[in-house]
């Protein structure tokens, strides 16, 4: 090349990185075309929020933190690691993006005000998915805060679009305390009562239908059990992860009832409960005759799959229920069952009636 | 495949889509691998911040918002779009995320309070970045806020560290606006003075230089006029790319002053200053004399390169200035310097020198 600096030498606007766009600057470049059409479709959709003061279009947001303290969360969710494009909509992959983090809000005992969205787009939508499919994941964004029991006040405030390989979907979400402390990981103590609140291993279900569908289809294979018997309850599993429904009232309302820890069950059953175990120096001893009705929900799917129905409660994740420890003479808040009680002990640990539970040996016979 | 749930059936915990980690939730799996040993590595590294009241480790962090309100805002960088890691460091990464995002912050007159951090981490490192650039990484975001003036005491409460095909970093910042009013972009009324705090075009001169290079080294190009001619302007010049230097205490200090719009120079001086006149239905007429010093510090390289040296400053992104307009009788807070002024008129844009500026015709006479 010589060393003349033609046009596209480096110079900047010659397509070098740095270009970059948020919500809201569809204010120059031809209309229709590139991010600004997407812009143009997306920002429209996006729910404006009881605490927003300044909403979509300048260089920031302004949400109300009428506590005084905001409590922030981010999460990312990144295609063909947590979602895939054949078995999930962009709604549906909106709408997991906004829940799972409205569920960590939820989880320290705080009321979600406001989202921000950073969305990589790919030059082609992931197949199956259509033009026009940033618009719907907004679509499912905006459903989840409408939905959401608890949510119904956020607000999606901004964001920021660019290109990239990959689909990647980064949320943040904010939340206020109403003057009442967060409730952490590590306060759980002997004689507590062990809480759940939402659903246990049917996001992990619904999973296993899908995967199992998508192998027969694969294999071109025509019938199969699973569809024959397909019924409301099988949909029900498949919607519960497509649109996982964490319980974000819950959260606030168990930090007004006092809880002692708090955490947003989304590694499963037993991993998160371990979490709050380790952070308390505790043991949670979980009853599997209290998560009868977990079980109960699953098994008839879990039958037809093949798999076990007390592993899918115990170890499925991102069901996004609330698990929480509360004081003995507590009286439970709406939305939350008994499941276990919090002992003392020298190795802090999860067990299930009373014996650990693990993979090898233990509780674990069912493996 | 047969029908009897054999392990890795579509159950929980066999790979599919669903794992997920947060910062300092490296509580459990086997000490030094995977995810576990990025988060080790990356946590003791993130400035714990003067407004957080509760750090990583949680479902959620808590930030002081002492005015009743925060100002948040979202950015990602894609590997490849916004950086190259052959002429990037995975500490200028961190840095350059940090610092667009406390920009932003600082645009609406703001104090940055807190970073949160949504990683993308290819199984990989891209070329030629080594193991462990997350923690460089994160010694990037810490390095930003901690040198840039204005955003000392901003932490990093948390985040989220997931796979991917590809490195994003998507940054979301919060700030505190002290009791004043946000600045927004809409606010330019004629009779406005226009103030420019931070560089302009060097982060782009930077750029062109770095292109320039690894076309040469790409061509197996041994000498080149550049590499002769190499000083430390040419040094700051590339820094001024790699480690971008927004002048994050301008922004509440315009505040303050009663600026009426302003915003994040990101993508070029003419292009933002039509954000600007178009938010405020007014025409931005900006001075050659007084960008003259932005031009003078980038001319030499440019000469070498064979760019023009105004475009550089005029279309030049990512330095991350703050551009402002003040009421006439202002007095122009520490940082900034006259560039023009506003005026009225039926076709908002930017004039340079009283002419319209484009790339066909009107004072674009160098292109």
């Amino acid at each position: 090349m010589p060393a003349g600096g033609a046009p596209g030498d480096g110079a900047p606007g010659d397509g070098a990185p740095g270009r970059h766009r948020r919500h809201g600057r569809a204010d120059d470049g031809p209309p229709g075309t590139g991010e600004d059409a997407l812009l143009e479709g997306l920002v429209p959709e996006l729910p404006p929020g009881d605490w927003t003061e300044l909403g979509p279009g300048d260089d920031a947001a302004v949400v109300r933190a009428d506590d005084g303290r905001v409590v922030v969360t981010t999460d990312a969710l990144v295609a063909e690691r947590h979602f895939r494009p054949r078995t999930a909509s962009p709604e549906d992959v909106g709408w997991k993006a906004a829940a799972q983090n409205l569920a960590d809000v939820a989880a320290m005992g705080a009321v979600p005000t406001a989202l921000v969205v950073a969305l990589v787009v790919p030059e082609r939508p992931p197949e199956p998915w259509a033009e026009g499919w940033t618009t719907s994941l907004a679509r499912g964004l905006a459903a989840a805060c409408r939905s959401l029991d608890g949510a119904q006040g956020c607000g999606v405030v901004g964001g920021d679009l660019t290109g990239g390989d990959q689909v990647v979907v980064s949320v943040t979400a904010l939340g206020d305390l109403r003057g009442l402390a967060p409730v952490r990981r590590d306060g759980a103590r002997p004689g507590d009562l062990v809480a759940l609140a939402g659903v246990q291993g049917r996001s992990a279900a619904g999973l296993a239908v899908l995967e199992r569908r998508a192998r027969r289809a694969a294999a071109a294979w025509a019938g199969s059990r699973v569809e024959s018997a397909a019924d409301e309850g099988i949909a029900d599993l498949v919607r519960a992860h497509r649109r996982p429904r964490p319980p974000c009232a819950a959260g606030p309302a168990a930090a007004e009832a006092g809880a002692t820890a708090m955490l947003d069950v989304s590694d499963g059953l037993v991993r998160d409960a371990g979490r709050l175990a380790r952070a308390g120096a505790v043991v949670l001893d979980l009853s599997s005759e209290l998560l009868a009705p977990h079980h109960e929900a699953v098994l008839s799917v879990a039958d037809l799959l093949g798999v076990e129905a007390w592993r899918l409660v115990l170890e499925g994740g991102e069901d996004h229920g609330l698990l929480a420890t509360f004081p003995a003479e507590a009286v439970l808040p709406e939305g939350f069952e008994l499941v276990g009680v919090v002992r003392a002990g020298t190795a802090p640990g999860v067990l299930v009636d009373g014996e650990p539970y693990g993979r090898t040996g233990g509780w674990d016979h069912f493996v």
